[in-house]
């Protein structure tokens, strides 16, 4: 893979002669993450851009580490599905689908659970006073991810236009904007 | 297309005999949409459910009717791309990246914008005292529609669990589950 | 987007950091096209050529001008299905299946109609004297065009094997080169 | 496979348990096609409809055998590329481009050519007066296939739109379709 | 899901209404899966069949028990591409490519790799006297599944067929067969 | 096509006015390929390295001599499904499915066969002392191919390796990897 360039199929293809096995292996998901901030969780991402490997492959992963309070807030990826394997822990996890049903369940060690494509989803750690650990993988090389919150409240959305399209009180939206660095 | 039974890649394809040009043409987008609502605004779909010729071929449409103070509130395609087509009015549109950057500007009659697929975007009556209407193409016959203060609030998603994967605060949870509908 | 170089899933992308608004929105639709010719038609192509935005996006865009007497003539999107939009005015279109089954109908003011990939197909002005204005939108940012009567008398096919592989009268193909500038 | 029900993604698969080697072959491209015809040529598929085994898999089949003085008409094929392979003869084959320029040249025995999907294309028997033998593929299991004169000549599409569509000559649309059995 | 019905793309979708949480969660990979077996080894799958709500969604997943000594033997999967992450242990993995060039390392708890569509790739404990296990997931909800040993060696390919294409041994082949039950 | 840089979909793509009919045309399959080898046989690529001109189009193609006692050996193609004619004499042709059921059969002159994707498949002159010709076409310009003792036998991979992932004997390896210079 080289740098800086991508077409809409992914980046440019490193020669077979310049890649060994550790292209195809990816150790970044062996350390726990720091749960240290205002989430109480930790996403760390092999998508292509940390994992060069997977490009052209379809496919990527992530770790979520959810320390007590734990919560990897509302999220969509609009690229891709995932899907969630407990590695610890017991989590909430839901998502909502495109007729406005919700889908939602506390799952235990070793259960796996799907979030179809570009629907909005969360993951909540129910283990009580114990972290939780899940790894999740994408059908794509580069998934995206568009967090609500941050999506809302974390950029130069004008509060007006974010107001008018949301229906959120104006107070809610300068918090919000106040705790997430949002500007406009 | 025959109803009730549906493939991952759509539904059983009526046979050629049975066709004939209507089964091509859909003409419930020449209608006005009811805009006395909440959202002074109406979104008139022709997915593969209204218009069922497009069943196999990619693509659909919808009408957006925007009265005065009109707004088509932030929402995702979870499977399409959308191409937006102002056919009179002001309307101030934007969409939010996976990058977290936001862009919108405010478009003109005759003026085509484009909504990558499952991110976040929203739609705003910019003609003052007038209305404006927009012609909307997706790139799937089913583009799926999360509006996003529906899927919070207009459902049985606890609010326990919404609190906490939003931030949002309780009282606005409440205040817009009221208006909505929403229950848990 | 740069220029020059094009791989089969499209240019390579702009970063992110370079792109605005105005990436997305694209006004030439807005202005009518020249129907001063032979046709009283003009094609006006929102394309990933004229339109780089759509990107890797899946689709496209153009505007139909159709003055009295106007006529888009027989021909096929290799690469993509149309969807057309009547914004004003009547207009006959139509098209013929891969079973030489045809389709046709009269559209009016709002109407929608769907052409398959890859089939002939054509819009003819049914607004008397006045002028009719359609907007269509594509499932591929570059869906190609090839216009029948282009194809055929308008480039340096020669007229030996033109009429052999169209049984079409040696000197129809004559007065059509000789309209068309064909050669050969 | 079984018969009636087709799904955009192809006809429901038969089980395991039923299939044999026999569904995986076909032999009706052994057989010489009749070329006592106006084309002096013979087009004999095996698509999905007479090849079921290729269901869902992505490729059919044909034979054209062309006679002295051979044709396979200008035609499409709006869902797949094509291959050609030259069994016997000499066969001058040829396409036109989206960019309206025609690449053509007289293969020989063992030549391939492709011809990209949905472009005009056609072959002319080259081997004087013997026979010329082509087996070609396809990209999908229904190609679809729209020989020009057929969709313009043998159905029912009115003279007025036809003649409105192509700047044929109404001489020339009437013998055409007095040949082809065109009404309208 | 309804069963018995596949077409190309898949089974036919339950209705949303049908749908319940427990539809997109899988707890058959918590169970350990029992590896008193000739390979030391157990593969539990979670692909479409066993798991109806991936159905359509692209993705599926395993688990791999590696005993001491355990082997997930040389296998590929024709419609999938594969990531591993490793939950406890150590895991020798390793694909020979396209080009024939072998790529291997041994994984630690917590590494991931991935394994293009297609090519062979095996899976052996390396943990010494401990078990190791991994999950995997796909690109696809039914992956395929193609064992080395069980294709040449499990079914009633003729051994002469089998000899003449393969160059293993007489002996070898009749050995083989008698462990795993080949005929022919 | 320019050489060196190949994308996830292809390479870059040659600009349309370098472009002649001798693109899209490649005359290597018409020689007959050595076979005074190994296996008495040759396959002869028409992949996207050796005719360019298919980049892009999804389709490829190869030509197979089968000497008297001729083998393509058990292989598979990561990345396609194949189509076989036979252009003269006997070919006994199977694969395996990913149920692990054999299908194979003697095919005559004219005879097509197809082999899905990723599935290991073999080809053997059934013709006696005579030769036998076969033309195949894949659905991608780069199916990628597998030859499955080059992949056991001809390259480093482990001896041990080998041996624990298929369960063959070490003289049987070391006397395979002896005749295909495998190492390790």
């Amino acid at each position: 893979m080289s740098t800086g360039i991508v077409t809409p199929s992914g980046y440019p293809c490193k020669t077979e002669t310049d890649l060994t096995a550790d292209d195809f292996v990816f150790s970044g998901l062996g350390l726990t993450g720091n749960t240290s901030n205002i989430i109480n969780a930790a996403v760390t991402p092999a998508f292509v851009a940390q994992y060069p490997g997977v490009n052209g492959l379809g496919v990527s992963a992530a770790r979520l580490d959810l320390a007590p309070g734990g919560v990897v807030p509302m999220h969509t990826h609009p690229g891709a599905t995932e899907l969630l394997y407990v590695v610890h822990g017991h989590i909430t996890a839901g998502f909502i689908s495109s007729a406005n049903k919700v889908y939602y369940k506390t799952l235990k060690k070793g259960d796996i659970m799907v979030f179809p494509q570009g629907l909005l989803h969360f993951q909540i750690n129910a283990a009580g006073r114990r972290p939780s650990l899940a790894i999740v993988t994408f059908t794509a090389p580069s998934p995206g991810l568009q967090i609500l919150d941050f999506a809302l409240f974390a950029n130069d959305l004008p509060s007006s236009l974010l107001e008018k399209s949301t229906f959120l009180d104006d107070a809610q939206v300068k918090k919000l904007k106040g705790v997430l660095g949002g500007t406009g």
